[in-house]
């Protein structure tokens, strides 16, 4: 947490006029202006947000990784990051699961009028030490204000792009019976750290999210040539809706080893005590890796040599089943489906 | 306007079951799927989406515009458009002003909970048809859900990108004195329109939205070898504002000859009524192309010749004086300086 008085401090001066934002903001005039050049520029400095143009322009070659996701998580801050880590780190992170290096992210911000100025600084810093840690720039972007009441403070959307750096096609299709699952470590972090503010829980141990950027893993499978078949991090319906989207569409069954899913003690009581099951719990710093058997041990011990995956697990395996299903063997011994999430277990949690 | 029957018999059956949106649309599961099944990829279908991967992996060679912007227009429709026309051809035009061929965009949706499945299905059928009109694909997306009251019906955002087919430096920066500034048509519909129905004011002849796209007209000049020095959409802000953004940033003066800029009748009308300046109200279909002085006439002409372009003029030119200045001489013949709208004349209206 940025404490207050940094705000007090390094707010630039023209901004002390306005506490909190207003609907001019919004309005393309001398207001927004202000804007950028006080909070948004400075955070996100490059040549290409320089231009100040509808766009940037940027080079890319062969194959390019696109994505978007929006943020409404609620609240805005929360243990082990806020609005503004996970706005940079989801999008960087879908790129990754493409197999591309994220490069270029957009950032699109609608403020409800009200917000305080301070928050949006607290959340564009956040931004910046994530862009940077994640290695990519913030090369355009967009600023809407709405009435009070019409928002929820501050929604994010990034979009990304990055260069398919890999000649593997990296697809649920592509998963073979016979692929290694890896589970890159503990979850249900992300949803329950959110749901313990949200509810004012606390536990004996701090809940933090586990969110954070996938690329270093990624890159570090893709550069020592393991043949990845499927790459997916598990967000919104957890572990378990992933792996039913995946074998649902490998048309393939794919089993899950519950012991070898590592989840830890506080999330699990606040699991038992809540109602959930971890399995669907969303995740914002974990991912499934599909792999050639072969290589399973290798690129295992290459994840664990990366901190964000010092966890890293082989966690299951495609049967020869033309089921399309994912199945967990639990730790009783006993087999159950997977299904997909069917309801909402944990609303605006990203 | 879609008749109301359309959704009836076209509604998958499915979504019936759900004739407002609820959280669990937003959820990653099993509701959220019936949406993207049943309303966004029939509508958006092509090989990209259909991957149902983290994102899309498209071809591209060289530069690459790349550029983002959120709609949370209000009302969600008015005539000429709806906040799905004003999604697509708001970000095709920011590509456009890049010099780029519009190629890939991406769509974010925040629903709120509430939102009747009749709107958020006629929007898409909006950006179906405006994404065919405007040659793009909607290759990626995302879908939140926020729960009553923290929200507005319905927000979008679209990022898009796309090749840069042009070795010419379009940007402020590349203006020059003696450059002619062209006005692709007549200004302050979109922003009246809206107001029109957001005050319930009704006109004569009824203003219809500019809303747009214009790749087209961008291309013809840029195909006839039209040394362009400078693109710009006449969006938030308007002509003046716009204006003062490119000669402040050239630092040459530009000046415009008030006879030579097309308002309709009920716009002036309505303007004078509201207390409303035609040269700061926002227009999503309407742009000024800076060129080479020998290239003008033949540029106007170029322009003419697309319908969205009929009404053209050459507006003015940038003048050898160092102010950064935009200035207007109007029709009594006096002349006055453009300065950047200060604050909000008419919000959310992209």
């Amino acid at each position: 947490m940025t404490p207050v008085t940094d705000f007090a401090l390094q707010c630039p001066l023209p901004l002390r006029d306005y506490p909190v934002i207003v609907m001019a903001h919004g309005g393309g005039g001398r207001l927004m202006h202000q804007l950028l050049e006080n909070i948004f520029w400075p955070a996100f400095q490059n040549p290409m947000l320089g231009q100040q143009h509808d766009g940037a322009v940027v080079r890319m070659n062969g194959r390019v990784a696109f994505t978007t996701d929006s943020y409404v998580v609620r609240p805005l801050f929360f243990p082990g990051g806020d609005i503004g880590t996970l706005a940079i780190n989801g999008t960087v992170n879908d790129l990754a699961m493409c197999g591309a290096r994220p490069q270029y992210l957009s950032a699109g911000f609608i403020l409800e009028e009200g917000l305080p100025m301070e928050t949006l600084w607290r959340v564009v810093q956040s931004m910046k030490s994530a862009a940077a840690a994640a290695q990519v720039q913030i090369v355009t972007g967009d600023i809407k204000v709405v009435d009070k009441g019409m928002g929820d403070g501050l929604f994010i959307n990034t979009a990304g792009i990055g260069c398919v750096e890999t000649e593997l096609a990296i697809s649920p299709s592509s998963v073979r019976p016979g692929d290694v699952v890896l589970l890159s470590g503990d979850v249900g972090r992300h949803g329950i750290a959110i749901m313990a503010v949200r509810e004012g829980l606390s536990f004996e141990s701090p809940i933090e999210s586990d969110c954070g950027p996938l690329a270093a893993p990624v890159r570090k499978l893709l550069d020592a040539g393991i043949e990845i078949h499927c790459l997916r991090d598990l967000t919104r319906g957890g572990l378990a809706t992933t792996l039913a989207e995946i074998a649902g569409t490998s048309g393939w069954r794919i089993n899950l080893e519950e012991t070898a899913v590592p989840v830890e003690e506080a999330v699990k009581g606040a699991c038992e005590m809540l109602g959930f099951d971890p399995m669907y719990v969303a995740n914002e710093g974990r991912f499934l890796a599909i792999v050639a058997a072969r290589d399973a041990e290798r690129a295992l011990q290459l994840l664990r040599s990366e901190p964000i995956c010092a966890q890293a697990t082989r966690a299951g395996q495609v049967l020869e089943e033309k089921s399309g299903l994912a199945t967990l063997k639990t730790i009783f011994g006993s087999t159950r489906i997977l299904d997909m999430l069917s309801g909402e277990q944990l609303p605006r949690i990203c």
